[in-house]
């Protein structure tokens, strides 16, 4: 499992970062890549990765500024016309569906693959066997969500090397052993599945915070997150500029992470008036608060240790 | 007057060519810069220049493709957020208005300068005392205008030191002789003004055709052109696929620069499929029929000698 950032930026591009748009590589998981955000240019920077279009499974939007939604027309035609055929699903706010039914509409873009648009109030968007994922309604003058990425625990791993030691043969008994039965050996001994399981695999819990303003629903998108990603527009200096705006502050942000205990915060939607040395003020003042605070820039890749690859 | 390329691919973006734009700077004749088509990442392009989004004072668009429209609601919006106020004008086909009006409506773009959209079905677009631009129907599959921008010719300068040897002071007398009249010297001379009047100076015709197979309104949209910007997105080895996709090849571009007797061909939205030396045959294939041809690159800037300038 891996993040990767495409897109750092706030409001508007810069030679140095990017709109935003983030994704989440689920390769091993599941041979796929959800993204979050899709501004102006997303496909742009999809070109300086490894990142392959076709593969994108899912794109959750966490609201409707520009910023964030004005690179998916072009996203969308670029992997058709790239010959991508499986299904692309967009989840995001009322709103969204018109966005998208608009430009392909206006630009006779038809796309070689089926997408379905989930527009929602919040709540459970997704879940299958592997993960859920919520949306938290945050404060940012216009429905924005933040999205926590929940993947479910594994049962542990039958402890191979201990069964053979003890003389079960592999084949059958193992499956039985696996979903927690029990077998006899040739010489009457009982051999008892419970006994040569491996403890649970937690899933991750990636926490990714749309625009927002400090506000009380943020703690439960990321209580306990192995990552948060959360917007720092400004430093804590101009605090009332980002309560104004419906943004956030570095402190703000380290706040969360420290009371929610999450594992990792990462920073990002950084305002271009900050440059140079000033990035490196920003870190201090949130790492200060949480230690283990990094900020973003665009094309950081971030290895989250994973269920399927501990295996 | 400068023309700037500020993509140059075809379709989809490229590491090398970004998707349909380029830019007229008319800063010595108006203060202004038209701009013609805006595919996504445009205003990433112009990070690169020195453009200010300022200046834009028109955009003309060919077509509704989304490698030539992407781009306009991040360009209008980062205008808006970079303080301009200047009123802005976008002429193009049928929908556009809709279009720019579903993406800034659902992104809840405000913009704090005016917009008019313009839509209509080719003739002259726009005319004041300095330019008149004209719109061709092409051939595209869709409705694709290519845009004549004429600069109006100028009356010639009045000779100043021909006057001054002739005995004539500079005052009133000057801009009498400047409106084609007549003054009496104090010893009785007549100075008629006609004859210390230069000849007019011509003005620069700019022709940009958009997306097009090879058709019969393109010589009307060349015919003398001092520049004809022309799609090139195919080779000639592949010009059933060209006219297929209702696109151009190298020496039907050329063959038209020769016919229509243009200065100047630059070729543009190049298929990426051409890469490296084979953008050097491309060159070859046009230069063969008429050798005052270039090929576009992106950030390319071509200087148009123009009637301000010289004076
Ligand atoms: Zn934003
Ligand atoms: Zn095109």
């Amino acid at each position: 499992m891996n993040v990767l950032f495409l897109g750092t930026g706030a409001g508007v591009p810069s030679k140095q970062r990017n709109v935003s748009s983030v994704a989440l590589e689920l390769l091993s998981e599941r041979g796929a890549v959800w993204l979050f955000d899709c501004g102006e240019g997303t496909q742009h920077q999809i070109l300086h990765t490894t990142l392959k279009p076709g593969k994108i499974e899912k794109i959750f939007i966490t609201h409707l500024h520009g910023d964030h939604i004005f690179g998916l027309p072009g996203l969308l035609g670029s992997r058709s016309f790239q010959g991508a055929g499986d299904p692309l699903t967009i989840y995001g706010p009322k709103g969204l569906a018109d966005f998208i039914k608009a430009a392909l509409a206006c630009s006779k873009t038809h796309l070689r693959y089926p997408i379905h648009v989930v527009e929602g109030e919040g709540g459970m968007v997704f879940e299958d066997e592997q993960f859920r994922v919520e949306a938290l309604l945050l404060e940012h003058g216009l429905p924005s969500y933040g999205y926590r990425v929940v993947e479910k625990d594994k049962p542990g791993t039958l402890m191979a090397s201990e069964l053979k030691a003890a003389g079960v043969k592999p084949g059958p008994d193992y499956q039985k052993l696996k979903e927690g039965g029990t077998v006899f050996l040739e010489d009457g001994t009982m051999i008892k599945g419970s006994d040569y399981i491996g403890p649970p695999k937690k899933g991750k819990i990636i926490a990714i915070a749309g625009d927002t303003r400090s506000c009380p629903a943020l703690e439960e998108l990321a209580e306990n997150a192995d990552l948060l990603i959360h917007e720092a527009t400004f430093a804590q200096e101009d605090r009332e500029l980002a309560y104004e705006y419906y943004h956030s502050t570095t402190e703000e942000a380290a706040l969360l992470a420290k009371k929610s205990h999450v594992k990792q915060l990462v920073l990002t939607h950084i305002s271009a008036r900050y440059q140079g040395e000033q990035i490196g003020r920003l870190l201090e003042e949130a790492c200060r608060i949480f230690q283990n605070t990094r900020i973003a820039e665009d094309l950081l890749r971030i290895e989250i240790e994973g269920l399927t690859e501990e295996e």
